[in-house]
């Protein structure tokens, strides 16, 4: 009518329909559960922040797409990320933590980015750090990528691969060369290299605003030229070795990182050290990461992070190194879903037994309810004044397995009649056996993945 | 230093430390898992939306609470609260719905109240609500807090008490009294009842602004006044049968209700009939309830909600009713804290087992570690250079209930030394053994429930 308001979600904001929210529901579910599995607590911060908290650091790229707004007196932001939140929240609480701290947080975040198909101004980061208090063990490195590798793993993932690189050998290379001053402009040129191709580098490379001689450009080709199985690419960056502390450095955390990646169970297939990876951010000082679908590397790094040697520095002079990695959930949920990756055989109903109740008097078919639920079947009765074929189709419309028939017959016996709403198959039984049976059912139901990953 | 921001929470907004968030995660959990087993399909919809699409409704007293700022030329509202975006989602996704439309949500909402001890301006609430297209059965308004009795009970609340009314005994007793048109405003006065006293309150009901005289006064007092079980609240009321057709319509969906109560296995210790809840919106047209901790009453309801007849009216002509209720986790988990109510014996350790590696090649420890994760034992490596006293002082300080030392000895030997840092037992064990063993002590450690209700 013409004075109601026509109801709208905004755009860049996911919402979904109940099944595909059981999906993503449960991505979220396993991924805490891998994340707990390697010691890490659960946080949950504010959406809200002061802006000056918030913003401490600085402009940039994101400042412009920043949610910031006033609320009486107080000028406030919503988080766009997980990482600033977490450098308070250390700093605040560093008397009443235990470091190194081990935390992960899975929430939303908001960027007002312009929208476009599969870009979201509201989206979900998956992430885990690891904070130390002045130093943090070089172990860490390869810990996180392994916990990235078992996440991806147990949501059914399989073509996938870690990309693994460290800033001190990029940083140490570019010294040898007495670069390291343009080394940014450098990193941001050759990181489009799968793009534009080698030659069109060198050519930026060797423009004003850069201004390499043509060996300079040649020495920096060769370098990111090197590829390879991991020992291979290790064996060719010692050909580099004693002209950089940096360097060197960089190359036995490398070493060490990769030596553990395979002590943490990582098969070699599923990471690979490569020197094209450098995250823009100066942010980070160490280990580097970044993890690719092999079948669709067109989506870019569906999984980031690295070390950094100051968590906190715009709040604090305590040196807080640490290591973390981000898992863009929203976006990977919805390539997923674009890409035929969601596994649709897995039960999503929202109940595993709908119980049908045949007459006025509803109290048996409450108590048969109560019993399923006592053995953990998530059940519903349906009451509703309907005829018999409708109440079928709301099973049927939500897939929910098994419906339960409960007429004066059954009640009189004691039993009730299970419908396989599958195979069709029904069968009578004692309300505990019925429960019993249900749950052998739904055990099949619920063997899969969640992502259905064809690849072998 | 000078040049550094000093890192905050905004007031009113809840962050917690480490254990806390546990128990925090915990109750979440708890409900999550409850209302699936009722059948209820959880979903997450944006903080964000349109002023227009959530504002809809106009006004009211929340109006001026509400986070609502500009970005670009959109005009944007923090919810604040789970039902006008249900509402939204539901009129959005009619045609893909399944009717009843069982829905329960966790989320944060927003609302800038003035900022005092216990209220919060970002707050969880946990919904659940059943709508109903054209119709639905009165099964449903028994069933609603029935799940909230067993919610609260897996929580480990034992003196609660879910009070409820319906709202046409109401407006059918005050049809009798011809005071239909200030049913509104004595509901707000007899709302005041516990607080001012009966005469207070019918000398306020007979003041010119209501203006009732002295018989009227008299005789909402009397009906107010009708306490004890509920079946001599049920029988009082059967003195009024037949004077009112709404009246007579709700005394019969409340016997219903307190019959199916029963059915649904809710003890009549835990549920009354309270003829002075009102629940203060016209919203409300059939069942109402509100929750009390029975040795906090001072607190309020914990958990109120009730039956509507349209869920969706400004964006729609078409009749949605449902029943719903909310549980305001964020103030509940304050109060609990507050007054001593958190299990603090349960696990609330980022993880059940600590490794202490003694050598310094790794392998040995990881290897260990990958073992035990994968028998489901939430495990850390402590891989800092520290001495052994630091090391096993941050299992205490994290109370990880666990530590397993790995030395050259147990290297060779092919076990691993495990120690129970509660009771300070310490045995040598083969790693699957190792895993067995902690998992049976943990077993002990999870048995309590995240609330320690004293009561009886």
């Amino acid at each position: 009518m013409s004075n109601k308001v026509q109801p709208r979600t905004l755009s860049g904001f996911m919402e979904l329909l109940p099944a595909r929210q059981a999906q993503f529901d449960r991505m979220v579910a396993t991924l805490r559960e891998t994340y707990a599995l390697y010691g890490f607590t659960g946080l949950d911060t504010p959406l809200i922040e002061s802006s000056e908290v918030l913003l401490a650091k600085g402009g940039g790229e994101t400042e412009k797409q920043i949610y910031r707004f006033m609320k009486g007196d107080s000028d406030l932001s919503l988080r766009f990320d997980l990482t600033v939140p977490l450098a308070k929240y250390v700093v605040l609480n560093y008397g009443q933590l235990t470091f190194p701290f081990r935390r992960f947080q899975i929430g939303k975040v908001y960027r007002g980015e312009r929208a476009q198909r599969g870009r979201f101004r509201e989206f979900y980061q998956a992430d885990i750090d690891v904070i130390g208090d002045g130093k943090l063990d070089i172990s860490n490195e390869a810990e996180i990528p392994s916990i990235i590798y078992r996440a991806f793993t147990a949501l059914g993932l399989k073509r996938f691969q870690i990309r693994v690189n460290n800033r001190k050998i990029l940083n140490g290379f570019y010294a040898m060369l007495g670069l390291t001053e343009k080394s940014g402009d450098i990193m941001r040129t050759v990181d489009k290299l799968d793009k534009i191709g080698a030659e069109k580098v060198a050519s930026l490379l060797m423009e004003p605003e850069i201004g390499l001689t043509r060996e300079q450009a040649d020495e920096i080709l060769k370098f990111i030229a090197i590829t390879g199985s991991n020992s291979q690419v290790l064996e060719a960056l010692e050909g580099y070795w004693g002209r950089s502390e940096v360097f060197d450095t960089g190359l036995d955390e490398l070493k060490t990182v990769v030596g553990y990646l395979s002590a943490f169970g990582v098969p070699e297939t599923h990471f690979a050290v490569d020197l094209t990876i450098a995250r823009g951010l100066d942010y980070y000082t160490g280990t580097v990461y970044e993890t690719t679908m092999l079948d669709h590397p067109e989506i870019g790094s569906i999984c980031s992070g690295g070390r950094y040697d100051n968590l906190a520095e715009y709040y604090t002079d305590r040196q807080l190194p640490g290591v973390g990695i981000s898992i863009g959930l929203t976006r990977l949920f919805f390539v997923l879903e674009d890409q035929g990756y969601l596994n649709d055989s897995l039960n999503t109903a929202p109940a595993d037994a709908l119980v049908l109740p045949m007459t006025d008097d509803l109290s048996h078919a409450i108590a048969l309810a109560t019993t399923l639920r006592e053995a953990g079947i998530r059940t519903q009765i349906h009451a509703e004044q309907k005829k018999f074929k409708q109440k079928l189709s709301y099973a049927d419309k939500l897939a929910i397995p098994y419906a339960i028939f409960l007429g004066e017959d059954e009640i009189s016996q004691g039993v009730c009649a299970v419908k396989d709403l599958r195979s069709g198959e029904q069968v009578k039984l004692a309300p505990a056996d019925a429960a019993a049976h249900i749950r052998a059912g739904l055990e099949q139901l619920s063997q899969g993945k969640p992502i259905l990953d064809q690849g072998e």
